[in-house]
């Protein structure tokens, strides 16, 4: 599942409960040992290394620095067991970046857990008393 | 419930979850007309001004500014169709503020939902594929 996708139907029901007055909104991210491991933001810098095989391009197309992009790599590859993205130094263009398994994995589990979340907001919307 | 005893029963639990590894956290608030209507922090501000009567002295406990807290019971109070704190002008302390029926029921119905929020969250944790 696409990111841009995900927003905009979150968008669509969220325009739907807007107009009932009020409406439940939330967020959800993955905890590791330093803090954040997993989130929405990362969550496209994955979709966007996977589309681009870069880390360079992957930041350049969400407008971040490539610095904030690596760290963001860095902190996902050093809290897990397995790396999510595997870079090679080197070569004509610097070298470029892949995801593992662990990372094509790691976006289908959040999007999952993305989409349970949705469907529970979306319930609680239906039953809130204001 | 208190909110600080929410955050502590919210404390051993992520204590308890970060042994297995990883902990799947969110959080959630209620947008209204004019951006969010609802969220920790704001049901967190009512406690206060319900426990100490005034704005002012609510604020003080949080740390916060009273024009802070003055803002963010306006963002409340005119988002809602009847107001969630009433404010008495004038008087020997320059007035206090009290809870409406309103204001007591908004509490009681964002802890509940925090609390759907947090077994949402502890169940997800327990499946969570890491």
């Amino acid at each position: 599942m696409d990111a841009l996708k995900t927003n905009e139907r979150t968008k669509g029901k969220n325009a739907r409960a807007k107009k009932a007055g009020y409406a439940i909104k939330g967020r959800l991210w993955i905890e590791g040992k330093s803090g954040t491991f997993i989130g929405f933001g990362r969550v496209v810098l994955l979709e966007r290394v996977r589309r681009y095989g870069s880390i360079t391009n992957a930041a350049k197309s969400m407008k971040i620095s490539y610095r904030h992009a690596w760290e963001l790599v860095d902190s996902m590859n050093s809290q897990s067991k397995k790396p999510l993205v595997k870079t090679a130094t080197g070569g004509k263009n610097g070298g470029g970046a892949k995801l593992t398994e662990t990372g094509h994995a790691a976006i289908v589990e959040f999007w999952t857990l993305y989409k349970k979340l949705a469907r529970f907001l979306e319930k609680e919307n239906a039953n809130l008393k204001f």
